[in-house]
């Protein structure tokens, strides 16, 4: 604290608009971190701590976005945001928006190209940790979009945790984000379901825990799966070790043993049927990677 | 090698019933560590290297199974065991029978049943590993049934891997089978999935897997999952952190991104289905793990 309050002189100004638990946990760590810190929200009094903490309330959104020579949104959507920012976007040419809102990927472009119409510096940005984690050094933080404008800027992000930049993209950071809350729940799924199999027999979910996680999952979760990941990139599943067949196998007879146990069956035979969808069109005797082959395209139900 | 060898005496003959790359590997294992080895199969020659390599091959099952005081099964399935064994069975009388098929809890009890009728010493087991890796000493077998059958045939059982009683209950060791690879399938296809989605912007999969497995798997993997096994036993799913409706936001977001970025979204979207059922049947306002209420009863579709 002591370090850090002797560069205040040092910290830009920022301004925080939308005062959810999320924005108020960034104006927090931008105050503990030396910043002058200007916000505001729809809702005024969820300010409130963070004036006797020391925030400046902005009477309007134009007040807000010209004090500071950035603005940070965390509003519930793009919609809210151009709602907000739309009347005074000429306010903020030369200025830079840092968009933390959730989105996707043609949220983040459309947003990516109103700012520069407005020569407004823009990057757009994913939380990837809940507001009590927001200012820890390794809390991470996705950004996409201009590399210049991220560079100029770094020191008042890293305020809020561990900033990376993805790309000039504007839309890489939603779609990580995306992706990688898509990979922690399927994990997440494949949990629970599996400690509801083994419940049906009476076996704890601690017990199970114990050997999925500490036994098992290191083997199958971790490098290996870096490793064949230059396979996907090459499109290539030599069958050598295990053929999808001998997968959608394994799969079906997951299923079963989900039906015949009474518990919920309906992830295990999606899985399934995405490996006989692989089958059908044409990866019999490769190697169950295949199934990206199937995830790279649209789904068609029926 | 020669430790082994210095004490072949007190190594028990085994017989292998089938000779799939399975059986065949289980057999070569068995050879390696100094036992007298039985062998028979459907298709005779697929034992030949076998038999140069010191096993011995039983003209009928009848022999093969009076030979050795412990026959390993591994064939395609229970119905084929039963085939087999049926008309040899009083040979097996006082004898142990490790059924190494794989099948379904249900099939695992009427196996166990039928043994115990006949007076026949029964284990059922499931093996954690591919061939190419039987024999090493941390190659994980899983075995269910009587914990005395189990120890007094457990020096025998090492030497195909690590063998791991997990309980009393015949059908333990092909329910957790089935459980630990729903769980393998549930993280590869998350992996796979969110893979495809980060490529449909052109993100190689090796940066992903680096990204994903590196920084983003071991703190969503790990030690957490365990933390929460023991609020699943509890049925405990406080809020706190974050609701149902929350996490169901977030599921129809990745579900809509990958619609939008034209990747297949069958995946996400039966994880927003099941978030959105769990919120209809009343766990509105708890956290995430409440699917599991979801995943312990049968699926009722539509
Ligand atoms: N919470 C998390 O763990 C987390 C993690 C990562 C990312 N995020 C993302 O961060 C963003 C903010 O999340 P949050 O949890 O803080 O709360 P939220 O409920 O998603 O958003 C609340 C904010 O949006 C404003 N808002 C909503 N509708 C509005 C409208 N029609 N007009 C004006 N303002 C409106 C609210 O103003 P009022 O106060 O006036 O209602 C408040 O400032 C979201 O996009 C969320 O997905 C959250
Ligand atoms: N391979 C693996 O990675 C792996 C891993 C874990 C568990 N398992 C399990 O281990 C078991 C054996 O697997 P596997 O890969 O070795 O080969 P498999 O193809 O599953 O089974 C082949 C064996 O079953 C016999 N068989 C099939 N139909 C028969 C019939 N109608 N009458 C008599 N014998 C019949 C075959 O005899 P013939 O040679 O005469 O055809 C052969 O001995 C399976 O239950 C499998 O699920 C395999």
């Amino acid at each position: 604290m002591t370090n850090q309050h002797s560069s205040d002189q040092h910290r830009s100004p920022v301004t925080v608009i939308g005062l959810g638990p999320m924005g108020v946990a960034l104006a927090e760590s931008l105050l503990n971190h030396g910043h002058a810190v200007t916000i505001w929200n729809r809702t005024a009094q969820k300010g409130d701590d963070l004036i006797t903490k020391g925030a400046h309330r902005a009477a309007t959104v134009a007040e807000a976005v010209s004090r500071s020579p950035v603005t940070i949104v965390c509003l519930k959507d793009y919609a809210t945001m151009h709602a907000i920012l739309n009347s005074v976007v000429d306010a903020m040419t030369g200025r830079a928006l840092v968009n933390l809102n959730s989105g996707t990927p043609t949220e983040a472009h459309a947003a990516a190209r109103w700012t520069a119409e407005h020569d407004v510096d823009y990057l757009d940005g994913a939380i990837m940790v809940p507001p009590p984690l927001i200012g820890e050094a390794d809390s991470v933080f996705l950004y996409s979009g201009s590399q210049d404008v991220f560079d100029r800027h770094r020191a008042t992000l890293a305020s809020l945790g561990d900033p990376r930049h993805l790309g000039s993209d504007p839309g890489l950071a939603v779609l990580h984000n995306a992706a990688l809350l898509d990979l922690m729940y399927a994990t997440m799924n494949g949990f629970l379901h599996a400690t509801a199999l083994v419940g049906s027999a009476g076996v704890p979910a601690v017990d199970f825990g114990e050997l999925a996680v500490k036994w098992f999952m290191p083997t199958v979760v971790n490098e290996s799966l870096i490793e064949q990941a230059s396979e996907l990139d090459q499109g290539d599943y030599p069958g050598d070790f295990g053929t999808m067949e001998m997968n959608a196998n394994a799969l079906e007879h997951i299923t079963r043993t989900s039906v015949e146990q009474g518990v919920h069956s309906d992830q295990p035979r999606l899985m399934q049927q995405i490996a006989e969808r692989a089958i059908a069109e044409g990866y019999s005797g490769r190697n169950y990677l295949a199934v990206f082959e199937i995830f790279k395209k649209p789904t068609h139900t029926g």
